[in-house]
């Protein structure tokens, strides 16, 4: 074990927690992580909150301490945690040398005006100023070149994830009519509201049942906006509670600057990932399902064209736990290294 | 029961079949209905069919047969059929007098282009005009005048009623920028596919799953544009597939021709359905869920809307077997027959 | 609405208590129920905590207080309270002369053995014995004359009661080998773990998956051996949660005395229910599903006989809010004030 | 690749050919493996049936033929075929001297008053017993020494394996009072029905319901019972349908010969399964739930005892298309070839 890297994970039994500790322990360049819980947790042990993780990587649950990180070597430090203490642990964590996967929304924007919905109070404005700036948005499809060199990664939202990766292509090529609106209708399993119990999770009321929520205030929105380069006003974003444990599905609408043929669109899309292990690209008329990406890092992505070719409906798919939080955070991790993006990531 | 009407039900073991037959029994002012199967059924009761209705309201299954809805005097016939049979039977069932409430897609449209996809061929272009005369589209909603005369009732498509009792009241008020195109992002849940086992049925493909299908193809586009008053190009509409047994939410945008509140939008919803006892209106920002209408004749309709006013994304949801099949075709003979609209339906 | 009865529901938000009213709302002998809830719910109506209701039955959602119980001169008096405040309750409701049916565990139980699971401490020993001694256990098919005038009435538990219907007619034709063990294998939908959000009742938690609990300790088994007289070491009772939000099956295994006939088996129990309107007894080999009394307040109970006619496997289904609560408090209300049993229970 | 063994899967595009195949590719001693359907598929790519492979692990379907797996140089074979296939093709296989595991019924049982089941006709009295005494029962937990050599592995059924592994250490024990009678109350996800997509198996019919099937005549009985070496008379045993697409979890009662402490039979069952890494014994009071085992090979089984310390509730849990069908496949292929047990099934 000598020369692997050392990793630790803060809140490694929330659901994102849980994926992102079951995928270290299988990485082959890193030693046992260590699991780390922020408040004394009832369990002494991996597998005593996750029986399905014994026999296969049991490890004991640590509360958290900064020096505990030191002794253990910790190189790497992941932080599955609340936006509100990424925000207060980041600027620590950076004075300590340590570099940070943070799978919260705290440091994901740069606008004051998007970022203001993580709470910007609490830092003086220079810590708040120099934690932005190291923050590099974790899209590796998008920002591969700058995550090698990050100190620091903001692991992206599950539906900017989704929306983000489908229009991304369009967008730099310049065909979408942006002023026409775009229209993006997610749907996601129940695992994307965490692992609090409340009104809203509970069975009786998620199963058999669909709802859409945080109608034009969801706070997802400024990442979505952010990276694609659009004004708020371009945009509708409706996210809706599918009854599943896990995935998304992002039903994109866009009109197009002017008619394409299919195999244009199809082109565009397959040209922009070519380097991209983890997009699936779709030729119609296949779209994508969310069982299809399920449990693994894919996005898999599809379109349909309206006759006249020029209104475009896409279809995005991601399971919310692995390209939505923990297996973008590991991917972003091998680009950090230098290893290749898919170790650990394809079994 | 000298003086109450007779109704007959053919396909009585389908889904929409088997809530109808339900509905039936229980209505004040009917017989207890015949139901007819049009194959020889293995099944010899309603209630071998569907167990849950024994005791409560069974009866024996009848070989469909003319004669045998003349013998019973049957006024009233529901034909709970595929479109090829409601087709063929439609001119016998005028020509022998009865009155009928067609729950296929065979007669609900007028336009060629539209109908056309429920197979024009096969009767005399007589014969078709004769029929689609006749055949009043059966949104009460919005033709409860001339429903009440009607002799053949084409019962809407569950996406379309969902979709169209949303956008009307705007539309009649011209407030929606139509040219901006509509955008419908339809959910519903697997009973809308039908009785009949298919790979796309079969649970562990349903089950943790959701899917995108029929993009600018689905058979329902054609209600939504001639009801609505709208061209293709203005619409686009994405059906998907739930994991749940019943149950439609449309998430609708639409862009308006100019700013409004939400005072005014809901109260331009609530006056258009001020005489309508089955649509629901819901003040911002409460939504209605699936949940809601569930095994009701409801239609719940909510919305939000833009901070500027002017991107209105609204929310309808119904009960795809009742107000989307089986309820609405009670409603509509209730209006036929000049009954308060809402007998046998709010229990 | 003169001459109707009066009725008071508290509790009317959790799962058992909506069912109860609005089933209250549909009864023809009654006014409109009061509903009442014990903390100041954030909710006003009836319809803004249950907005499915709305259209059909809505009302105010008042405090509960003793002095609003007599301005509105209720009669009858639902408790759909934890046992706990049950057991406070119902002293005070029998001194002021209130007529009550408790949906809780607190009054089920003859022997302090088996009751003491419900916390015996807090009343007098005098107040203790004189409750006990009203209240009657509400299994209108095995109590249906004691209920008749009885003043207060311990409404089964869920499990108990599939488990006691399905078992009562073979105990008493002394067929049933108590001494080889009676084995019940239990499996419930989540409603039964109530409405308050727990680690247990997470979508995520449930979903796709299936646990057994309980297990030898379960609080619903005194009620069990003392409806059918047996010893605790002749019961092994399991039950298990099933990823669904209502419905039990019970899965009951049996020695016989003697090798029977399914023939005479079936005969037992028909002629024990026979005037029995909710007990649905299936001919083998038909067997009865969850899917069928749901939404009702049938108990369907079905069997098969090994081949050499020694051991018997019972199957009885419920919905455990409505014969296994709800449905069956409305049942014990008909039966205690005359009317027909089945009266606003079969649609 | 040219020291590494090759394999072939005939039935890859069912629920268990399909996990099998995702095994085998990741598995490190094996070349790809040879992907073959049966009927003439019309999907050409093993990524056209199951899109979510693709990027991992693609590979053409091939029409099945004797020719092709001669030409390709495959060493071991494995039928994931219905059992009347693996009968007629098991002879033919074994006169080719290709090693076999078959995923059927057809092999797995001696005797022939429970072979039967198979529908024993259409083989030579000579060629039957050949066959049959070639083939071992491919649970490694029992019959390991045995299967290192086997030319043939009848990989067991999903039930029995669940039953048979919580069963077998108390059973050779001999602390279980067989007299008494054992109770196997299982419960099944819907893959172990199959993909045909059926009536049973249609969404609408599952989701929100559960039901018992097979009492007294299920297939799966003669295995339990040769494999433990229980007379007909002293087993009953019960499938149920539960509404998730897999995961199988067995409550078993029986009555012990005298009785005994809860360390005492942690303990047997601990011993008993100290050499095999896919069992995991659970300590009261925790109990194993589906969600465990899922997706893995373990089987979980954890117990509760009476307080009497006589009568026993066991709780086995498997993934029924892993450790029930390609997962149990699997590790009987590395027992046949010498490596460890464990490999390619712990990531």
């Amino acid at each position: 074990m000598s020369g692997k890297m050392k990793t630790a994970v803060v809140g490694a039994t929330g659901y994102a927690g849980y994926e992102l500790a079951r995928l270290l322990f299988k990485h082959p360049c890193l030693q046992r992580p260590l699991l780390m819980s922020r408040e004394n947790a009832s369990e002494k042990s991996f597998a005593d909150a996750y029986p399905q993780i014994a026999g296969i990587a049991d490890s004991e649950l640590t509360p958290f301490s900064w020096e505990k990180l030191k002794s253990e070597g910790v190189d790497l430090l992941f932080l599955s945690t609340p936006h509100e203490i990424s925000r207060e642990w980041l600027p620590i964590a950076i004075e300590k040398g340590l570099r940070v996967i943070d799978l919260s929304g705290a440091w994901r924007l740069q606008r004051p005006e998007y970022a203001k919905v993580y709470n910007l109070n609490g830092l003086t404005p220079e810590i708040e100023s120099m934690c932005r700036q190291k923050a590099i948005y974790g899209l590796p499809e998008l920002h591969r070149a700058k995550l090698a060199a990050a100190e620091v990664i903001a692991n992206p939202g599950c539906y900017p994830t989704s929306i983000i990766l489908a229009l991304a292509p369009l967008v730099a090529a310049h065909v979408v009519d942006v002023s026409a609106g775009l229209i993006c209708d997610s749907k996601s399993g129940v695992s994307g509201a965490g692992k609090q119990p409340t009104a809203k999770t509970h069975f009786v009321e998620v199963a058999e049942n669909f709802q859409a929520y945080g109608v034009f205030n969801h706070r997802h929105t400024g990442e979505i906006l952010e990276q694609l380069g659009l004004a708020a006003k371009d945009l509708v974003f409706t996210p809706h509670l599918l009854p599943i444990p896990r995935g998304i599905l992002s039903t994109i609408y866009v009109k197009l600057e002017k008619p394409m043929k299919a195999a244009e669109v199809e082109s565009c899309l397959r040209e922009f990932y070519r380097e991209s292990s983890f997009v699936r690209i779709f030729t119609p008329p296949r779209l994508p399902q969310i069982a299809f990406p399920l449990r693994t890092n894919f996005c898999d992505i599809g379109f349909a064209l309206s006759p006249e070719g020029d209104r475009l409906v896409l279809v995005s798919c991601i399971d919310n736990l692995m390209k939505g939080a923990a297996g973008q955070a590991l991917q972003n991790m091998n680009v950090m290294y230098g290893w290749p993006e898919t170790t650990g990531l394809l079994n």
